[in-house]
């Protein structure tokens, strides 16, 4: 039986083409705007799956752009009422629904105290987007299913899409993160992304029952792709229940890989690259204590066994792009877990599409 | 049986009272230079327990100063090895150690490039206190245990008395937060919730088996104790390996409330005042779906039934340092599960005191 998450978590290399074509004047015109406003740091407010594109977005923003980015603290403004200093700021709102209060407000009083601000949501008629200065939309179309997938994406796909416009690279690396000569090729890319992450689930049966068998997960990734870590992590607890801890792999070995152990299911996105290098490093400290990880990678896998246990899949993007690519084994996994499960992955528990928040 | 972290909890009034009278001239010094130095934006380096320090500095400092603040994403230094721009800044990095080579990195990388650095730790002869500019020691004495505990504590104090030498506030508020008039009267404040939360931990069997019978729980806070939240988890799972999810309440309802329901423990700080009462409408979706939360508070439990499951403390500072008195029942009751599973609270399995990642 097919569910609504997957049938959307199929539309995403459709979703993400039309964004890149139909949304580039869009862009072109904010990012404009935000030069032209040339902002000294970057705020962005945002909750839940949305927070994960911030996190992508932070790293993204901090790498490419050399501004520092911090994530909202939204009961600043609206628990506590403090006032910030918002000038010289450029502040993005990201929220597929656009209607959740807590984001809307610090937009609002961003943009009232001389913030350049930015809403980044799958409603541009919507509260957030009316009290924001520019929207960017997410052009995804109605997503039915409660734990958001092509919503995550299309967000994921304007912050790369903004942030190619902007992009101003001085130091190593300006040809591995071509973003703008990346991002034509990249609904292609996904697309064959999609399939092999499909073939590659329905193989790993060993995986899904693991994960489905347990109350209990760790999902791991690094840098880019920590955003990667946290969403799937997400996408397990919303959908199936399951305690699933998203980490930095640095993060993990700073006390939370005392929960690691051959009875715990560990899940790792592995880009390739240099990120891809460094994790290793930190499996290895898990496999000392007995975890197993199961390894999500791309075209690199050298001196790993690939197999169901770790997966190589056509991620031809520059690493900054991955995030992108390594939702969709991630989401799909997730969707597999919950029917396991016995869960219907299109309505969670006590979860509901909007969440509003103060 | 007494465990070395059920001593050491037992060392922070006094090491904070301590902190308070011979760090001042170190604390009034280094706010002199950061106001000379008048920074637009704070970064703060920091990993495992010294980044929830980091997660309340970063509401104190967004709060009292109106200064944006980002908590460092390491890996664009030290993986990507991307510059930032880091003129304007006030970099912290707090580490208990003072040893992990990416927080000395960020440290380093930033001071080079014109920021004003300050370095929080137990140790002043560390490689952190090296590349720092400015150093202000936690002065907590040799920890022993592996979970940071009397040092954590230290660290938020330090935090806590920094912002009160820097402080401007404008807005409402002003005598509620009153840091400089609180700090005084705060050893005694935790010589106080010492003991009220001793007496209540060993009262509060039933929770105590509840998570000591869970491999999972949630535990939930918001604001300034936002890192409570984080912090109490974290010892739960470095001390009792149970998956301990930390939530603000507001994130909790976006997602992660499916967890949620009878069998998992949910431990609840409530700090009174404004967030208080926001808690309270969070409280009420998890209620609504079988959670059944246990509530540490402050004074005021107006409405809740006290008693073991909700447990009145003498909290008597201001709500931001509410965070440094509700850290002792957290800590006490990590401590006191990870004896009722049997385990070694001082000695966690897979971990070490020095963790050291790049």
């Amino acid at each position: 039986m097919s569910s609504v998450m997957l049938k959307e978590i199929r539309e995403i290399p459709d979703v993400v083409r039309r964004l890149v074509v139909d949304g580039a004047d869009d862009n072109t015109r904010v990012a404009a705007a935000i030069r032209a406003a040339s902002p000294r740091v970057v705020v962005i407010a945002a909750r839940g799956t949305s927070d994960h594109a911030a996190v992508y977005a932070r790293y993204l923003l901090e790498s490419h752009l050399r501004l520092p980015v911090v994530l909202a603290a939204h009961s600043i403004t609206t628990v506590y009422e403090r006032s910030m200093d918002w000038r010289g700021s450029l502040v993005l709102g990201i929220s597929q629904s656009g209607e959740g209060p807590d984001v809307a407000t610090v937009v609002a009083a961003a943009r009232r105290d001389g913030a350049i601000t930015v809403a980044i949501t799958n409603d541009p008629a919507s509260a957030l987007a009316r009290v924001a200065e520019h929207t960017l939309a997410c052009r995804a179309g109605v997503e039915k299913a409660v734990a958001a997938t092509k919503t995550y994406v299309a967000e994921l796909a304007v912050v790369a899409a903004l942030v190619a416009a902007l992009t101003r690279i001085d130091g190593p690396g300006v040809a591995e993160d071509d973003l703008s000569g990346a991002l034509p090729g990249l609904p292609d890319v996904l697309a064959r992304v999609l399939q092999a992450s499909e073939a590659w689930v329905e193989r790993a049966d060993a995986l899904v029952e693991a994960l489905a068998a347990s109350d209990r997960a760790l999902v791991v990734s690094r840098g880019y792709d920590f955003a990667t870590a946290l969403e799937i992590a997400l996408k397990l607890k919303e959908t199936s229940r399951i305690f699933a801890d998203g980490y930095s792999s640095a993060d993990l070995l700073h006390g939370p890989l005392a929960l690691a152990g051959p009875a715990i299911p560990m899940l790792v996105f592995r880009p390739d690259g240099r990120m891809g290098i460094a994790l290793d490093g930190s499996l290895e400290r898990a496999r000392a204590i007995g975890a197993r990880p199961w390894i999500v990678g791309g075209r690199d896998l050298s001196g790993l066994e690939t197999g169901v246990r770790a997966v190589s899949l056509p991620v031809d993007v520059p690493e900054p792009l991955s995030p992108l690519c390594f939702a969709l084994p991630g989401q799909l996994v997730a969707e597999s877990v919950a029917r396991r499960r016995g869960m219907d992955p299109d309505s969670p528990p006590g979860l509901t599409k909007v969440t509003k928040t103060l």
